[in-house]
């Protein structure tokens, strides 16, 4: 057990480590092109919570307790954080959601154009396998370094948040049941926290129950995510939340509060809040107590 | 040593094994999207010579000489195959090369518009690193699969392929040395086809010596092949090559031939063959003659 301190203390420690170790995913003696590496880097180094990265982090150090599993874990992390940039780039293109703002900065293809933007996220998406694969390095067994991989590619894939996305865009014209909604929300968001969870898990070589528990913690924590920010995007104002509130209402987006109304949204952020607590509960593991925080920490922002 | 076939025997057979496998790299208990998957199978199974995938299987053939190597290195030829058609879907779209066809048909954004197109490259790409990864179950042991799943990021990624297309956009406008356009090539298309023979290598545990030597085999290769398409385009046949002729011409996209002309384009193509069967003398497999048949009818074809 680590000497007690605050959850914002932890998390903004975290947060850096996790941002120092991103300004170093590039290997320095490879000749990537100039502006290629301008455009990741806008994205990537954007700043943002580093949500799905410390949440690796956390289920490492909640597995093991000690204070080896977080540097263990951190080629993961910045593995995680790669492929969720990447995803939030291609998400933007002009074919996609065609989003002019992220994170209050211009879009990455408003900066650098569209077929730049297409090549930073497939760089982005492809490189992050490289960094994934260096845990062996820091003695990550190789099967469980293998595991990660082949996890990053169904929770990222079609199984997972490229399928969400896809869903997004076919049901674009007629998203009307609940089930529809969540089952976009639970792909394109869910999919990736929960693989988060697991990934920190395999780098403190947790045993497979322990896995499933903080997958399933991880997929409620990432619906309720999303179901909050549905909530924060009607309700919050625009300097919290760095972008124009009501845009999904404005894009004739379906939302939760849109199909069930804020107060069964917020019930069922609640719900799925138990849910994950519950997972974790029965976890077994050695130092649970930052997932809790995190979880409340999120599901109970105003921003 | 397997009973002499003829190398169109050979290649035919092959084809029809990789195309078999490609077939079936969705697990049947994915619930991917419909659109998503019908965009996906449209370019991937879409024909060609499928040249990569035969150049791994080939290259785990030549080291072990057995026929068990074959079955072994065919998920990574499969992840090759879904590497190089991710890489086609999103060149030919709009805010890249801007092509409207591709082996005689339409291509992918044509049919399935720009934001499904963007999607089905990200899935195969990223499907691609779990197609690999199965290989494990084949008897391939971690570290080498491992280690052929972060060479596949590095070969594909910003330091190989994605590396080379940014290069090739930024200097759209100016290409004029040999010298620049070379390393767009080797980026764009070397990179991708040395790495299926280093692929095929591990699958058969390669040494180290071994592994080089087929790289610089596949970079000689794949060099010389994309001169040779250079070539091709400038004097072949609409029909034999499937899309319009003197296409880059007309784009004034900067070829080998219109750098330093066609008589000593084809004498480069001969030394880089030249150069290639000497990696493979050098490498010391048990079985190499497919190798250099491949690359004797490649750099010969006349479509």
């Amino acid at each position: 057990m680590t000497t007690s301190v605050d959850l914002h203390t932890y998390l903004n420690s975290r947060r850096e480590q996790v941002e120092a170790a991103l300004r170093d995913v590039f290997p320095s003696n490879w000749n990537v092109p100039t502006t290629l590496r301008e455009a990741m880097d806008y994205s990537l180094l954007a700043g943002g919570k580093r949500l799905r990265p410390i949440f690796a982090l956390a289920a490492a150090e909640a597995v093991e307790g000690g204070s080896g599993a977080m540097a263990r874990s951190m080629p993961f992390a910045c593995a995680i954080e790669m492929v969720h940039t990447y995803s939030l780039i291609h998400d933007d293109l002009p074919a996609m959601d065609n989003d002019d703002f992220r994170r209050g900065r211009p879009t990455n293809h408003k900066v650098y154009g569209d077929a730049m933007a297409v090549l930073a996220g497939d760089g982005l998406l492809t490189h992050s396998f490289h960094v994934l694969a260096s845990a062996v390095k820091l003695g990550v067994p190789a099967e469980r370094v293998l595991a990660v991989s082949e996890e990053l590619a169904k929770f990222a894939g079609v199984y997972g948040m490229v399928g969400g996305q896809a869903l997004d865009m076919e049901g674009e014209q007629g998203v009307t049941s609940l089930e529809q909604l969540e089952s976009i929300h639970l792909h394109k968001t869910s999919d990736l926290i929960a693989f988060s969870l697991r990934a920190g898990g395999h780098a403190s070589e947790a045993s497979e129950d322990q896995l499933r528990a903080l997958e399933r913690f991880g997929r409620n924590v990432g619906l309720a995510f999303q179901i909050q920010d549905d909530i924060l995007d009607l309700t919050g104002t625009e300097e919290k939340i760095g972008k124009p509130v009501k845009s999904d209402e404005r894009q004739e987006k379906v939302t939760y509060p849109f199909l069930i109304g804020l107060d069964e949204s917020r019930k069922r952020v609640s719900a799925l809040t138990q849910e994950a607590n519950e997972a974790l509960q029965s976890a077994g593991l050695t130092d649970p107590r930052r997932l809790y925080e995190i979880a409340e920490f999120l599901l109970t922002r105003d921003h």
